[in-house]
């Protein structure tokens, strides 16, 4: 297809699209003459990836430039491609970070439950993962405002997030190409957070409403 | 116990408790002569409270007042007391909350959802509650970026947030006295939050290595 038709079917008007371009977030299409190209299916999908980055996310283009990057980069095993993509995204808890002993505790806690729920590879990957330090930052600051942290509470929350992490990994690999699962693997990343926590703030209303009436 | 106690086991400063007080964040102690005041355990969970909501919630002083004035409004029933004061709790998609076709389009497809999973009571309060309003927005958003938008592929993650959901409010319960039951809910709404997410993103990190390696 031409830009034309790319900017009608994406719904992203041309001087956005040409933008991307210009950025590197979007690849140049297949030139078929001095002043046409040629885009495909691959240049609509990106280009929602990239609005969801820049528009959900609100990743700095230079960020969003580095997970496409990490998405691209096919020399990768499946886990690190999508890991490099994935840690590049704003981690929430990532400015509070300080090392105190709270955080020393919540570091053995957070290594103690790893063990009781055999999650042997995300406690190998730990230091490495800016995700294990998000927990363990959350666990601290939890304990610093002297709230008890309690594993046995804990526990069955990981397991229910290890269910949902089941459906995440089962729905990527329901798209064909390494391409297709990658990218869906950050859009979903991006988009159903937002989701999962209405959805988990609303099953409160309902079970609220049920036990004690409205 | 005297402030200085308080001040010592909450590990809040003089000052910042007195800002508190001044504030209308924290009741006042009881006077037991013209220069002192005695405070107790309610004091203490109180200022718990109250940095959670400052400085993880990130709440301005107003809003705090406000959801602290429905936690101690005993003239509600539990679930509009609870409902009350965990509304006033920022919902991330309210900034990009506007009406147009994918968001009529995004309502029917959350009370097709609701409908599906019988949650009746989500369902009847409805346009009311900003989380029901803050889901729409993240089904929206996901549908003018040009993604699908899937019930049958949703319904078992909101049946996981509701086996979630039960165990939030089973916890609530196992604190004896209303006021505690209220105030937990509403810390860990806050805090429980970011410890949710990335126990997620851990058990995703953790399932993708185990299917394909690191």
């Amino acid at each position: 297809m031409r830009l034309a038709e790319l900017s009608e079917r994406s719904g992203v008007s041309l001087a956005t699209i040409k933008y991307y371009l210009r950025q590197g977030l979007l690849a140049p299409g297949i030139r078929i003459s001095a002043t046409t190209a040629e885009y495909d299916e691959s240049h609509l999908r990106r280009l929602r990836l990239v609005r969801a980055l820049l528009q959900v996310g609100r990743l700095p283009v230079a960020t969003a430039r580095k997970v496409l990057g990490h998405v691209d980069d096919d020399s990768l095993g499946r886990t690190m491609r999508l890991g490099a993509a994935l840690w590049e995204l704003p981690h929430e808890t990532e400015a509070e970070a300080e090392q105190d002993e709270s955080t020393a505790a919540a570091q053995v806690e957070v290594d103690r439950l790893l063990g009781k729920l055999g999650w042997d590879s995300a406690r190998e990957i730990g230091a490495l993962s800016p995700v294990h330090r998000s927990l363990v930052v959350a666990v601290a600051t939890l304990m610093r405002l002297g709230y008890q942290w309690d594993a046995e509470l804990m526990a069955p929350y990981a397991e229910l997030m290890h269910q949902a992490a089941i459906r995440d990994l089962d729905f990527v690999e329901t798209h064909p190409s390494e391409a297709e699962k990658v990218e869906t693997a950050v859009a979903a990343a991006i988009l159903f957070r937002p989701v999962l926590d209405a959805l988990h703030r609303l099953a409160q209303e309902e079970e609220s409403a049920r036990r004690y009436g409205l």
